[in-house]
């Protein structure tokens, strides 16, 4: 513990996270625990820079979404952000990161410590980091610092969880494992001229894997499309 | 409905917002509904820069507190920008700047309008419009934008909700009502050396008020305070 808090460790976080701190001593608090300084934790601690550090993750994510993804819908980009912007998420890069030998907090005063209390120290002193950033370097540095450490993770969790091109993964899938294509067929339309619904059905051969309805054909087949994949998903097919 | 829109519409609106941007379409996009181009709605409609604007408002506003409060806790500072940054105060202030005549909007297809329609629109819109203004002449002017309409409340608020004095305000109340002062009294300390607790009671008179417990006796009498504000609140006498 004494060594932690000194210049020489400071420097070294400063070298880790590619930033020179012009006061010091907000990079400290952003790696405090309250544990370390219960009476005076409000400025000592780093629970408001953490506050401050995830608001502006938000922030960023949302308009790195807003531009990598222009033809996402709202929901979509609501969907992909609270998965970016996560505990689990943040926890992992503050890992990766190797930011937790530098966190400073009294492990004897905490209730539990295990490998969970780890990750959430991590994802606070990540965040707390953020927030440091950007009232010691002002806001394009912080900024720059988030797109190296949080924007490359946007990428990947669009993969895993978004279906930009549900159509395409389907085709793909059942081309695999059939050797067909998936066939959309309507089979409902209802409604007259502006407010006409139609309902889609996407088969594998014969097989009905998912229904959409929207006010265009292509829309419902897409829905259709992302129901068959998620009734996959369910089944452990994929 | 026709008149909206158009290049001398957006001008005025451009005058009211103080903000000359460079590509009008972004800004007709933000006063957009998506009832009103309900196929192209992702692309045209306000739904996504509404999306990136809750989200830049979010960490300005958090900023702000962040600096203009540096003795609250993290949890005061969480509580005063929930109610800030909320659809009542967004409605409020859009309402106050007169957004609602330049919002498009195709009432006859939406499923109710009234009062409440008027405000959720007007809280929407104002948020997509710092999103638009974000995105056309970045973050400066979007920052300057949300200084001058979002942070005057922010110190309303503040006066109305949160007691960073409680102290002093219960002093001033009961010295109005009783002419005598407050007076606090340890009930109760228990615990040793750094574990320490203290209950401490506030009196008017030989009435007790409300009671804090805390690990210094200062901090304790704040939160008694506090109490004893909340209870002369909920008896109305506030």
């Amino acid at each position: 513990m004494e060594d932690i808090g000194s210049d020489e460790t400071l420097a070294a976080l400063e070298r880790l996270l590619g930033v020179t701190f012009q006061d010091r001593s907000i990079l400290q608090r952003a790696v405090t625990h309250h544990s370390c300084c219960s009476e005076t934790a409000v400025r000592d601690s780093y629970d408001t820079l953490e506050f401050l550090g995830d608001a502006i993750i938000g922030a960023h994510v949302v308009e790195y979404i807003f531009r990598a993804y222009p033809d996402a819908s709202e929901g979509q980009m609501t969907a992909l952000k609270s998965e970016v912007v996560s505990r689990r998420v943040f926890a992992r890069i503050g890992q990766q990161l190797g930011l937790f030998s530098f966190i400073r907090v009294d492990i004897a005063n905490l209730r539990t410590f295990n490998e969970r209390s780890r990750d959430s120290l991590c994802a606070d002193v990540l965040e707390a980091i953020v927030g440091a950033i950007h009232i010691d370097q002002g806001p394009d540095v912080a900024r720059d610092f988030v797109a190296r450490t949080i924007f490359p993770v946007i990428e990947q969790v669009n993969q895993q969880t978004l279906d930009n091109n549900p159509k395409g993964r389907l085709q793909k899938i059942i081309l695999q494992r059939s050797g067909t294509l998936p066939r959309y067929r309507v089979l409902e339309q209802s409604g007259r001229n502006n407010d006409r619904v139609f309902l889609v059905g996407v088969f594998e051969q014969d097989y009905l894997l998912g229904t959409g309805k929207a006010s265009s054909i292509k829309e419902a087949g897409r829905l259709a499309a992302r129901e068959a994949l998620e009734q996959l998903r369910n089944k452990h097919v994929l």
